[in-house]
């Protein structure tokens, strides 16, 4: 962690990769805005906390102003699909629409890295934090494969169907059984929330829609179970 | 919870389901050796625990003795399994070799409800606790499925075998690809713990063993995404 305007201004000039930024509610003051400023232009995630929360999170004198150093490096995923193809590489891509659980993204990452996908792709916002609890889980998967982290998963989604990626969708509202569906060729597999779901604008992107049969009673397979099945499945296709 | 050794023989006396007895390391006495005999006759696992672990559990007047009360109520498989084929089933069980991690376990008896196993067997010893965390993380699941819990998990797989079920052995030491594998009418599926992987023993029983490919760095699985995989491999051929 890096406390303080001035000190998390320079942690950014430096090229530090920056989590997020916690920001006490109502911290008001020019260096405060041209600060607000810096992290927009950044693209760096960030809050309005209550003073507690900052408190919590460090007993520093903190000024009101706490960024999280990130764990891993993230990666261009505009830059990366067309190396894969330069390689030679059939890409297979991972989107998390707004996993917020870490465990739950510790466990996907770590699955994702044993099923050769190359790269993992969530938002900038509603994502699960890259924290030590998902580096654990991750089994280390998180320092290995590539993770990029985007302000529009709509864009990048649109990206990838024009780089030729076939855009996959697990959703219970899906019309095919999941091994009913062709995964052949290079792969976008968008997995959901854990409560609502993959948002109405990605389902609307994607090529196939598949759907994990549930036969008893609990109504759904919890996500990183569902994306391991899924990511499994595609691995036979390739 | 229940304290003391007299109200806990009572509520062994009275049918209550214990999953598990915690005694003081040392404990001495008439009154004791009784409570141990009637703790063994019924099969019930025990522990003995320096004082300081039955302190932090309760700091009522434990008396060196405490039991934890089952949040499931245990089944008999070798009474379930000629039911199943009394009602023209074919027998789909679940067999966990010493899987001790709460959350793995919780997410496992979720998936496998989802997936229509019958039952899940797991050892008296060396199994994880069904506490809070594995019924939160089950979803529900663990009051739905019914679990038996064995002395022997050896002679469960002995009986399942004579009862016309296939055994499959989650390994990395499996001679087939999981998906070449044929899985169809009653099956067993045996996964191991997150170390050690399944028992000689166990593995000595099995007709099929099936390996999951890892493409990655990594080296295996999340036990709970491998029993998905696999799970829904088998729901396949049903």
């Amino acid at each position: 962690m890096v406390f303080g305007i001035r000190a998390v201004q320079e942690a950014i000039a430096a090229g530090k990769e920056i989590e997020k930024v916690f920001v006490k509610k109502g911290l008001q003051g020019d260096l405060f805005r041209g600060f607000l400023e810096v992290v927009r232009q950044h693209n760096i995630p960030y809050q309005f906390v209550p003073i507690e929360k900052l408190n919590r999170l460090s007993r520093k004198n903190h000024q009101g102003v706490i960024a999280m150093i990130s764990a891993v490096v993230y990666q261009d995923i505009e830059q990366l699909v067309p190396m894969l193809y330069d390689e030679g590489k059939e890409p297979f891509i991972l989107v998390l629409d707004s996993v917020t659980d870490v465990r739950n993204f510790g466990a996907i990452a770590r699955t994702a890295e044993c099923a050769g996908v190359h790269a993992i792709v969530i938002p900038e916002k509603g994502g699960a934090l890259i924290n030590a609890d998902a580096l654990k889980t991750s089994a280390g998967a998180l320092h290995t494969i590539p993770v990029c982290r985007v302000s529009s998963l709509n864009e990048i989604v649109q990206f990838l169907k024009n780089s030729g990626l076939k855009v996959v969708a697990a959703t219970e509202k899906g019309a095919v059984n999941y091994n009913d569906a062709n995964y052949q060729g290079p792969v976008a597999l968008v997995m959901g929330a854990e409560d609502t779901g993959i948002s109405s604008d990605l389902l609307a992107l994607s090529d196939v829609r598949s759907k994990i049969p549930i036969l008893g009673e609990i109504e759904s397979l919890n996500v990183s179970v569902a994306a391991g099945i899924l990511m499994y499945e595609i691995v036979k296709s390739r």
